[in-house]
């Protein structure tokens, strides 16, 4: 039996939803994968929730000791695993990044589920991941329930990777998905918003920065490179017109919100924008919320991977998935 | 750096692409992975290639010494990584099954291609490897460069899978493809032929028995069960009516050999038949000698994996990604 713990950092949609979730697989956990955690604390903003066995069942907005600190929490118990479920801005990071940073310090492996910290600053926390000798896991950032990571670096090990293609964003492929159904944008945008897919601000969604920032994250962590946000060509959906639509429907194709990633030169460019894609290439079926990414190899063909639940239990999926992944083999 | 060698048992299709193949990723293998694995033989039944230093270069017709064998070349040498590459029957497993056997009796790693040995006695290797400590991998008589086992095992780990559906053989599909174009079965089939995608002999692919095989190693790997292919109900394509093609093109259907794996009680159901699947169904776009398989979980919602090179060189990838895999952390 392999014992550990967990100190969940946040306490939004995917915090909740992990932590009903690792309760849900305990039996699972132990049963097939000989592997017993706990959740010892959970940290929000205003305060934690901790235990010295673990924390268990309901938790609401009662109870939550408003002088309980992260920091604290992770200096004073024996380290564990951090599971970070914080808000991150795509450009500074934080307060993901900071989380992040003390839990790789003092010696806890990290599963992360917020991309900005990766956007960031992916070959610093790396770097400290490697000289604190534990392990940093993302597959929560990088496509959640979508396993594009695993992918590109165990199932085509060995092989060349000649160009990336995805459609990562849910929110803006089901605004496009709907919009070639004959919506016009603002009323798909709307309808998006009313079933909660896109937010109150869908800015990160329909301008491409969400799915800029999971190509960052996906390249740097295949191709062991070290881009930026500032390296991909972003446009956005969000002005795009609906005539080209109609155009591409009437022609049998589509338009998607295409991550690329293609060699130039000795390197990579990457780039996000709208482009039409037909009915033979492997995307094209990758309608609604759906998610999707391509791998085009030298040895291994082309090779998709497609679905992947788009929601808080997707995301907490995958990060059980990593937790898992940290105890095995 | 990690140092191993390999024997290479086998010398037919797969075994000269993965010989060609290892030899043009040596650079990759170590600069990629810090691995440095040499071909020191090669054996097929005519005989054998040894080389102190490694088996390097073009092997033809040539130079191959009758008195060489298996079991010999793997006693005499510090155990390293058996490539498989042998005939196999689905139904006793031969002459593959006893090459694995031997070799991780005497302490090798095996890198597997051959589907009968796992069809027949999964159980039984797996036994001998954890026995013997040591690894035995199959990426390649499970799809190939398709990574069906990697998604189940890895990208899966904690979810349940409630349901696989797959497109597993690239004949049949072919097939039912340009059926559906409005060949019919015997013109189709000899489309395939003479295009070498169907063998002269094409029984195992269009009765369902390689995709029946495929199915079986699947199941017994990613649920840990110990199916053979009596558990299997399988129907072929040979007899299936060309009527039934043209009325599900009519309906904007496909019809499609699909293998299936579902919740019986509390054991599975295994089942191999063409099936009508609609454009809805994640496998709708897997056409001619392309495959795809679908997993249905609990909390990673439908995660669908298609394409990976069909031929000679996606094996032998598969089982170079199985090589690299035993080496990693």
């Amino acid at each position: 039996m392999k014992t550990s713990h967990i100190v969940l950092a946040g306490f939004g949609n995917v915090g909740r939803a992990f932590f009903r979730l690792i309760q849900e697989k305990r039996a699972v956990l132990l049963d097939r994968y000989d592997l017993d955690v706990g959740v010892k604390a959970i940290i929000r903003r205003r305060g934690g929730h901790v235990s010295s066995g673990s924390v268990e069942g309901r938790i609401d907005n009662e109870g939550w000791d408003p002088g309980v600190k992260l920091e604290n929490v992770l200096k004073n118990l024996k380290p564990g695993v951090l599971v970070e479920c914080l808000p991150s801005s795509l450009k500074g990071g934080e307060p993901a990044l900071s989380a992040i940073r003390k839990a790789l310090a003092l010696g806890w492996h990290v599963a992360a589920s917020s991309k900005g910290p990766l956007v960031v600053d992916y070959q610093g926390l790396q770097a400290a991941a490697r000289h604190n000798d534990v392990q940093l896991r993302y597959s929560a950032a990088a496509g959640a329930a979508l396993p594009s990571l695993d992918i590109g670096r165990i199932s085509l090990a060995g092989a060349e990777i000649l160009r990336i293609e995805g459609i990562l964003n849910g929110t803006s492929n089901y605004i496009l998905t709907r919009m070639s159904e004959g919506l016009d944008y603002a009323t798909a945008l709307a309808e998006a918003q009313a079933k909660g897919i896109a937010e109150p601000d869908p800015a990160n969604d329909v301008q491409g920065w969400d799915t800029a920032a999971k190509l960052v994250i996906i390249a740097n962590a295949i191709l062991d490179v070290s881009f930026t946000l500032d390296d991909v060509r972003v446009e956005g959906i969000a002005d795009f017109i609906k005539y080209a639509i109609s155009r591409a429907r009437a022609e049998g194709k589509k338009i998607k919100l295409l991550a690329k990633l293609t060699r130039r030169g000795e390197g990579y460019a990457l780039s996000v924008a709208p482009e039409l894609i037909g009915p033979a290439q492997p995307l094209f079926g990758v309608d609604g919320t759906s998610k999707g990414i391509t791998f085009y190899t030298d040895s291994m063909g082309i090779v998709t991977i497609s679905g992947g639940q788009s929601d808080p239990r997707g995301a907490a999926a995958a990060l059980l998935k990593d937790i898992i992944g940290m105890f095995q083999g």
